[in-house]
């Protein structure tokens, strides 16, 4: 793997405003850029900004972006040299990495065995144990008795949860505060789940209130070399969807962004990580972090890293994917000044966030100083409702935070987009909150942040 | 000067992109921005964008944009603090300035004296000989005797020019090697002078060749600092105007950039100058560095100094106005990568880069990592012809040189406009020119490029 030969051609194996990104990065690299495209995308920006661009099936994913052999089969007759897969589709997928590496040809990410082991929640946990990366505390399994949760919630401290391993989406979850409370509700808990989901097994985690999430984005090649980019704060989440996200997290302190990141390195190496990759955390209030999962993927808010450090992170994948080492050491990396990004998706804050495709009839997105705009729409497109919501990505820089949030307010209230409903308006509210501004909110910030006011009402 | 107080209320004396600009820095401070137009502007983006417009005369920049009283007109009614001129108009009128300061408007830019001291040449090269600013050398004014030219051409050091003190415009110039050949040209040059002006003075000047245009941007406060923010190389002009501006200047050494840094300072120092100005100078191959003019405002080719050093020049030119120091000092100036700014006309280039008003059928600027656009159309805009044809400027940066020439191709293969010709094709092949690339070019170089090949023909 450690050969190195530039690519002359690469399949986007994607759609959107990441395909779109993957092209760029191609273009900027000198290399040949392969779109494919559902039959519902033909007029997509991707496909015309390509090279080359193919349909590769009807609109529904799994006949189009999701089907190995026509993905693999506009490679194979292209000649292209690699498959960059972006983020959502097949981007954590062992077995189309595992595909593409059996035909010869690169899949712009890590190694198949690196996606498996970090895709299973358990394995990826005991993974992260055996490098030293926090995770969460709690036993490990299932409970056998009312005296080892005892002693566990003894030593993780009070509060804790009592989940069952069969429950999920928030059931089967109990909060207790004290010994005497964990004693009287382990036997309701194991009856209770025994009734629910048939299976009496229940496990103990500590409950972690006033979380954000914070990430860590890291860059590692195939000659051992790994970096890390720094933090990115993304607790602004509404059903677990982030909406917002910055960098530097506001609440870090530089000792905090160093444990972090080392541990990130650390978790990385354990898997023989190669190309950009992402540890989630959950990060408390006292400085305390917790392992969530990796995401082995470019991730959709790559770019207010990128505005911080200066390094191309989608150039960077392909670069290492070649073969090449890390164009940077860890020292060499300095994040200057905030960057945040707003997720514009076609969607109605005013009526619970309700997707709104259709015909894009005027479209002008705002520019000057310190603004990016990552998009792949256009004015006359015409949005399919079979995708994604997202339609544009509005990332600024600023000085530091304060000038980044003005800066945005800028932005979004000159980013004109007609025809469609969009979330601008609720980013517009949101960034003038003042617990937004003061930059200390939670993972739960948006659960009790109530976005229908009557700037948003349905139009008449 | 020294009471700061923030603007509530800023008028804009201008059109186009810089007055977007301005209008962007003011809704990033808080400012409430006044938009003035003529009647050919009904429908320019910078009335839409600020938070009021006032009509101020017909499409004559005479009449409207020139007009001392319909501005200050507005300024008084709107009840506005500060007038912006931005760059052209009244941006280097002494008198405008000064009529501002009696009916207690500020003007942000300097005072008029400094705009009239650095407005006349003769006392411009006056005060920077005084400050120890490097000018061209040559005869103090018109050589009396062949015995004065042998003496001056011995200290500068040949080649030499002679220049008629009537001449201009290329006329009246004879470039001499020697003792020998000065000696029968002072002759000859005083008579030809004589002849074909009526005045038969002559005066010497260095002969130099290979010269970059290169510009220090300064910044200074009302409490006495002047800080530098680097260069720009703007050598790429035709006919005198600018097409290409980068930061840093790719010849440009670390030692002769601080050397230039501090004439400038210097420079600025000695008229008390506030504001943004830049300094202009001839650089030559050996690092020595000639005095041109200095510009009393905020000049086109400002981003590529904000991208690579991070400063917003034109918020800072505001925050000076209302009384504030300078945000950073001389050691917080860190630049970083590289930044290129293309100026895109409406303009044909296959036909002698004629101007190409009219309807914008479709506009889509480029976006992604790196690409700032400032401009001020948009689809089914119609470019009025009565003014500047420049209707947007692309600007990107790159961790280097080669990363930013390659993100601007990039860019400029992405950037769609449709209904009027643009300079976008000229841009496209001049970015490839080995000489551009190399980076060595002088201001000689687009004299010597043909920009009509056959791409650029006109349609059949």
């Amino acid at each position: 793997m450690s050969d190195v030969g530039q690519f002359r051609k690469v399949v986007i194996a994607n759609r959107g405003e990441i395909a779109v990104r993957i092209i760029r990065a191609c273009k900027e690299l000198g290399i040949q850029s392969v779109a494919v495209y559902s039959e519902a995308d033909r007029d997509a920006l991707h496909v015309q900004l390509a090279d080359e661009a193919y349909c590769i099936g009807p609109f529904a994913s799994k006949d189009s972006y999701l089907r190995f052999d026509n993905l693999i089969s506009v490679a194979m007759l292209t000649g292209a040299d690699a498959i960059h897969p972006g983020y959502g589709f097949l981007a954590e997928n062992a077995d189309f990495a595992e595909l593409c590496s059996s035909v010869n040809i690169k899949f712009i990410g890590p190694s198949a065995s690196a996606i498996a082991r970090m895709g299973d929640k358990s394995s990826a946990k005991q993974t992260m144990k055996e490098a030293q990366v926090p995770v969460i505390p709690g036993s490990d399994g299932i409970i056998d008795s009312t005296e080892e949760a005892i002693r566990i919630a003894g030593d993780i401290g009070y509060p804790v949860i009592i989940k069952a391993t069969a429950g999920g989406g928030g059931k089967g979850i109990r909060v207790v505060h004290d010994k005497e409370e964990l004693i009287r509700q382990v036997t309701a808990a194991k009856q209770e789940a025994q009734m629910a989901f048939g299976n009496a097994g229940v496990y103990l985690e500590k409950f972690l209130t006033g979380m954000k999430h914070v990430e860590i984005q890291i860059m590692a090649d195939h000659h051992g070399n790994v970096v890390h980019l720094g933090e990115r704060d993304c607790s602004i989440q509404r059903r677990r969807q982030k909406l917002v996200e910055e960098s530097p997290c506001p609440t870090l302190t530089s000792e905090i962004r160093r444990l972090m990141g080392e541990a990130a390195v650390r978790a990385a190496k354990a898997v023989n990580y190669t190309g950009a990759g992402t540890l989630e955390f959950l990060l408390g209030e006292d400085g305390s972090f917790y392992f969530m999962e990796m995401n082995t993927r470019i991730q959709v808010e790559h770019p207010v890293t990128e505005m911080v450090t200066g390094v191309d992170i989608v150039q960077e994948m392909i670069r290492v994917a070649e073969g090449n080492q890390l164009s940077f050491r860890q020292e060499d990396v300095d994040m200057r000044g905030c960057a945040i990004e707003c997720r514009i998706n076609a969607e109605d804050p005013a009526r619970n966030f309700m997707p709104s495709p259709g015909r894009i009839q005027f479209y002008l997105p705002p520019g000057g100083f310190g603004v990016r705009v990552d998009s792949a729409v256009y004015v006359d497109y015409t949005i399919p409702p079979h995708y994604d919501s997202m339609i544009a990505k509005l990332i600024v820089w600023g000085k530091n935070r304060d000038d980044a949030i003005a800066r945005m307010q800028r932005a979004l209230g000159e980013f004109f987009i007609e025809g469609v409903r969009t979330t601008i308006p609720f980013h517009q509210r949101l960034l003038q909150h003042p617990i937004f501004v003061g930059g200390s909110f939670d993972i739960k910030f948006l659960e009790e942040y109530n976005v229908n006011t009557p700037k948003d009402a349905p139009e008449p």
